[in-house]
């Protein structure tokens, strides 16, 4: 990584040294394919069970000659002595030790998996198959960082939100937050294929998917508490939500359309007001004109979330539709965005690219 | 046509002459592949008016050698004088007069555009740009055949569905016929690229659909006053929904995903019974158990409409998910299961072949 | 699939009794497809080890309520009671022994794998890892229809050939045939992904294939001896071949263009000529006019192949593309047509299907 | 573009003004979101003929907020007067007034439309439609910056090379420049829908490219003459190439296959010593290890071309395949990569992005 000559160019800050573990999957390399163009950031270790010992250029062609690390064991050990801060980007449910003993070591940790998402741990108990380590989770942030920015910035532990509950939570923020929704949100949400991560199944081969649209999951996806958690703390009460995910023929993007009934109709402009108000000077959040909404390409590559809106008067219901790339803002991108409000950095360091279009 | 054996084979019955408007369309093309096949059918003309001249083998090159008429231009007098029934795939307020003028001729005609669906005038004006010949309008029979098969088969004059509506009230039908919704239902649909027709623009070209999803038109999609024209029939009152269309990267198939509410929890097996007595015996409505929801690739090129509901406790809201190819069970298909009826034959006449999986 | 009407109005034949072998990998279940509308074939038996015991349509659900049959494990000896052709689609190298105890029994066998169709035993030792039974290898016919339809009617095996092979040696047996090649032949061909089988592989999965392109196995693709075969006894002389693979982001379909040096320039109409010579009367081959190629989409669904050629003057060079849908003409279609020529059937007998487009 | 804090980093040098004609095609909008990034470059003028008067961000969401530019008219004079270095994305045939209105005001030009690349007049009423402006030829210096580094650096205009030429010629320069080719080349590309620009054409809507594959221009491709021009520079001789582009159902990429016979069979490591030798120091060539191949998603998004070849004894032939990104390094990269160049600048200035993988 040292020599890429924008780090040289911004020497006068100190590298932060690095480490990402399970950087084979989807949500590994794109940390890699966002860290290896960080300015203040040396990526250390790179870790992959089923890939040990050869260079990650093997795997990704697309990281060959640009990150030339080798890819090592999960030895939480000596990655304590070799990086600072570290994602974990492990498999659900086989976060939770390699998470805790980097924590012994003092290190922080971003973890993308859902180990530390939820606080509750009944919640573990009810939606997966329990927690090996529920004592960690008081020590958990959940990192959604336009929600949750100061005590992100504080953090030893960031649990890095689902790529679903992103889009979810970002739609319906502003109005939980003002109390101003009746009755129980419909999220249908709609997601690449990404989402599911790199694995070898024959539900998820070209063959299988291609030319298909699917629902699964329907209100019992894991990522429904997620965002009932994060909701009902915004609201002040208990706040259910049917959860419905669905499967694009499309590599990247989540679009959300979410049916919410007002408590009274809004007035004039109210709507763009409150989101305005809401989302100020948030650098990743890109609000559209009322009545328009975004489509999937429009932040493909990049950590924007799109969020339009529209009240339909006819039949008294608000739709919010919001768009985000999956492995960016919805895991990768929201990483570094923490690992740089964690470091106190510019919010936008090493994300400001723009989407991949078309 | 002639050179069939299966035609041959059934030369006991006498064929019936019949003629395709609009031929070169989406649907029009996919009316000449079933009718094609069709045992009982001779296809004595096809029109096209940006295409008259051409084989359509020319057009379309897997018609080439199969299908071997020439397009011709639009001309309701010389089409009266070959054929019984009309299939009129023309584009939508360019319908009337050519249907009007066979009508008048005493053929019997299925109207795929949207010129005839609606039974009152004053649902064009709002929804369309008005309607230049209402006094048509009392004479067409909605073509849905599970729900008009006795008026379809005396009827002249048969305004197939849209795609959308077909998906949507087969999978809300049995529920208003026996009221029990409660609230109005949020259906959220979600097409292939086929369903916007044949047309040179640039938001449908690959480059643009491809690696992309977006939702259009929500709550003011012109097939809204179908689905409610035909819930509202079987509640008898007003049945108002949300209907939230988006647009799929692939080329067939429509996947609804339908949020009901009900007036209490559905008993033990009260849904699976209301279901199968509902649609007993049909042959193209395919009921899977409680729990499973079809996907867009079931129903591929075939007739039927797939139907899944699932009761979420937790929620306490029923989600209905059903699946159809657009281009037949939602446009030449179904036009050719109502021909079937209108005519007395085998309901499934011409419509037995199976999805094209994968 | 006794419950279809065209097999109860075809009543004077009197119905094969046939089994699938492997019928749920992609050729396997397409077969079925086919099957399940020929009019002279009763469909007893099918196979798969990974789903013996289950109904085929909870694999498939595009097979439900139509193909009713549960599969079975693979045993010979049960399954030559119950048919009288058996059509096995089981992978390479496995399907040696099954096909030997069916010959023992008298039944006749179209195989679909790549275990019949070398004539030399040194090819496999060569190409595969040996064969296990080459005393079949000269019992076997190979099932390109066009070139062997005589021995294919007597025979009691025909080796179904390889998707690849189907189109490079339809697209260059007329060439051969009249010994007017000069040099070696370039084919370069694309396939679709379901020609790689159903199967669980990272590679194969969607987010792997979808936006990218690749060619693969180039020079040593184990479908070169095929075309080598054929070529070479069509030439009466050694005929070596360089044949590229590539995958297209598809799911069915291969376009091969193969690029051919003549001994010399072509006279005008000279090809023309020896193309519809060559396959005058052939159903399922369509030459379109000089200087016209096919597209994949043009024959998809359907057991056409379709070819089209260009001399280029400039650069001297014979340009030929053909289509043809992988899982039909290329696997089960092509099987089904060697069967029709075996029991001296129509050779288009259920295959009468137009191709699905778009 | 001034709110980036990158470029307030790099303060130190003074920003240049620089002008994009065309942006709002796919080659356009690709140049501004490279440009939109570059340290060194400040956007001051976009033009297009369709949407002038919007801003850019109108047309492309994914750019509003971040380059809030309004389009304008194309009028060379106010151009100069803004830009120092302009890039000329408008369509074939129509660049080259604009071109010798702003080099008449001393601006240096990137031209991506296909007016300056030949050098030969004849060429031009040989593969266009003749040539306006002639005397313009002999100015231009072709842009493939690894071929022609020193004259792009003092070139005013530089003629970006074509997509298809770019990776053709990239793969075969080395063996023609040690003039250890025989016979004529056989280029097969295969190229993603993007290629053919942003237009409303039945041709390229997602219905009819997708699940499909053709050929099209074969051997009558107006890329063909760039390809001999610059292969034969190399060798000093004509070298006739025979070039087939195809169609692949992607946003992005070009695969070029490439069929060569050697005068003699390459000795050990000859070819990785040829290839490395010419390539040494390249920024954007990556080549491959011998055997293996590139995939056109190693490439997506960056800059680069991917080089991969095998020498076939059993044929006795090289094929080489190459893989890039057609909107970067096959137009809008390599001409920031030429600007960088011209500049004096770092020559991956601006185009450090890693590829998007998945």
């Amino acid at each position: 990584m040292k020599s890429d000559s924008a780090k040289k160019a911004n020497g006068r800050r100190e590298s932060l040294p690095v480490a990402v573990l399970g950087a084979t999957g989807y949500a590994g390399v794109e940390l890699l394919r966002i860290l290896a163009r960080h300015p203040v950031v040396e990526l250390t270790t790179i870790t992959s069970q089923q890939h040990a010992g050869k260079r990650v250029g093997e795997i990704y062609p697309s990281l060959a000659g640009k990150c030339d690390l080798t890819l090592e064991e999960l030895a939480p050990e000596k990655i304590a002595g070799r990086a600072e801060l570290v994602f974990a980007a492990l498999p659900h449910e086989t976060s939770a030790n390699a998470v805790s003993a980097l924590l012994d070591k003092k290190k922080r940790v971003v973890d993308l998996s859902a180990d530390f998402r939820l606080h509750d741990p009944k919640d573990y108990d009810l939606w997966y198959n329990g927690h090996k380590a529920p004592h960690l989770l008081s020590q958990a942030v959940y990192g959604l960082t336009e929600l949750h920015r100061e005590a992100i910035a504080k953090a030893r532990l960031v649990a890095n939100p689902g790529c679903y509950p992103t889009g979810a939570i970002l739609g319906l923020a502003p109005l939980y937050s003002r109390k101003i929704v009746r009755g129980m949100p419909v999220i249908d949400a709609k997601s690449g294929t990404t989402g599911a991560g790199r694995s070898a199944a024959v539900d998820l081969s070209f063959s299988e998917v291609n030319e298909n649209f699917k629902a699964y999951n329907v209100g019992v996806h894991r990522h429904t508490p997620e965002i009932e958690q994060e909701l009902g703390e915004l609201a002040g009460e208990r706040v259910p939500v049917l959860f419905a995910p669905h499967l694009v023929p499309m590599n990247r993007g989540i679009l959300s359309t979410i049916y919410v009934e007002l408590k009274s109709p809004p007035g004039d402009g109210e709507l763009k007001k409150l989101y305005e108000e809401f989302y100020r000077g948030e650098p990743f959040v890109r609000l559209l004109p009322p009545g328009q909404f975004p489509q999937a390409k429009d932040v493909r590559g990049s950590n924007d979330c799109a969020i339009g809106y529209r009240y339909d008067a006819r039949t008294d219901r608000l739709v919010v539709v919001t768009a985000l790339d999956n492995l960016v803002k919805g895991a990768a991108g929201q990483a570094v965005q923490n690992m740089n409000v964690m470091c106190g950095w510019r919010e936008d360091e090493g994300l400001r690219e723009l989407a991949l279009v078309p």
